[in-house]
């Protein structure tokens, strides 16, 4: 058997990644393996707690260099707590966002600190996923299913949708130049027929 | 006018840094100056809250990996928000411990992150204090003054003496290799008589 693997959802906000997280481990479930369903930030109870500094109150309470280290913190935590000890066992992991967010979120916010960003991951965090799905879709179309939603954390759907479009070319780019771990899919279509997609995607290539 | 200096304060636990930080600010106060007197961690609104995760609950819960990315994420904020602002206005700024304590319990824990640890404070502070005082003292003795506060924050503290006399070394190579801007204070002595000697070195220093 090969090693159980690290599956993450990225894509701009509201394009269905939480939905098709929760799909995916539902179907690896139902094929008999026993995934762990897990989100950034957050996914352990130290990460969840440093989420409550990042997602709440006043949005610009933290500059970008303090965000970048909260960030970092709490996945490094997320991968130490939960991660790490589920692949151990040979359960396979769904995350819900993981380090590729953080990349395109402050590539298109202060571009100036990539190199920060990635000496950061490169030292801390040290692990990519083994698959990537990229949902890319139609901001408009992604913020108006947003807009139905009200969790409370929207700090950075705020920012609109010039902003989002900017996220869209960022999450493209990166599908592009990491085709070793990356699928890119077309989001804008009916939720199950995103999943079945997804799910024969993942059954494919992990060799399930 | 020279710039409005940022003078800390380091040392073992119960060494009298918060006792003599606060009794520096005093004394400037007195001789007219408008002092911030500031802590690490904390500081600052979001500093403060990033120590409430660092210093309460289960002391182990946190690696040292996490851990340096938090008091990195505290000290930046309470950089921004709270030195920073004090000393472009003109006010020194007296702060109990600030990196030489990362730098030194680091150390004392996990020598093999000291690269991380330089290498963050490189990137994101960026700054080092114009004048230290190191405060110097038997860790036996400062560990029975130790004993008699319960703070609930005494994480480090509870890892003992054979602890506290590694880190009484790391202050003291400190202090050997920064002379440029520290100074060793004798802190087994009746307060009084330190503090009046920390206000004598003060005002020579920063020619008062
Ligand atoms: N294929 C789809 N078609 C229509 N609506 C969808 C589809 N997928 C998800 N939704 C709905 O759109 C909203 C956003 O979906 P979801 O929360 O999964 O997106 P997300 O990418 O996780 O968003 P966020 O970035 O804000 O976490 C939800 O209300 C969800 O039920
Ligand atoms: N020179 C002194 N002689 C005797 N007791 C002192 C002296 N200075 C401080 N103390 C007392 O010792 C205790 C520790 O002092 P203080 O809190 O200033 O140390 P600290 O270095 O800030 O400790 P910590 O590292 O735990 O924050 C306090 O109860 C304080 O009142
Ligand atoms: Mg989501
Ligand atoms: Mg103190």
């Amino acid at each position: 058997m090969t090693p159980a693997p690290l599956i993450t959802f990225e894509g701009i906000d509201g394009s269905g990644k939480s939905t098709q997280a929760r799909r995916l481990a539902e179907h690896l479930q139902a094929r008999g393996l026993d995934p762990v369903l897990t989100r950034e930030p957050g996914g352990s109870p130290g990460a969840e707690e440093i989420r409550a500094l990042l997602l709440t109150g006043d949005p610009a309470r933290w500059s970008a260099e303090t965000e970048i280290l909260l960030f970092t913190a709490a996945r490094r935590d997320h991968l130490e707590k939960t991660i790490e000890p589920a692949l151990a066992a040979g359960r396979p992991v769904v995350c819900d966002r993981f380090a590729d967010s953080t990349r395109i979120y402050q590539g298109a916010t202060r571009g100036d600190l990539r190199a920060v960003v990635d000496d950061l991951h490169a030292r801390i965090i040290a692990r990519e996923p083994d698959l990537t799905f990229v949902i890319d879709m139609d901001p408009a179309e992604a913020l108006t299913r947003g807009l139905a939603r009200r969790s409370g954390e929207d700090r950075f759907e705020e920012m609109g949708l010039p902003f989002q479009e900017t996220l869209r070319h960022g999450f493209l780019a990166l599908a592009h130049d990491h085709p070793e771990r990356c699928i890119l899919i077309d989001g804008n279509r009916p939720e199950a027929q995103v999943a079945t997609e997804i799910a024969a995607r993942a059954e494919s290539v992990l060799n399930l």
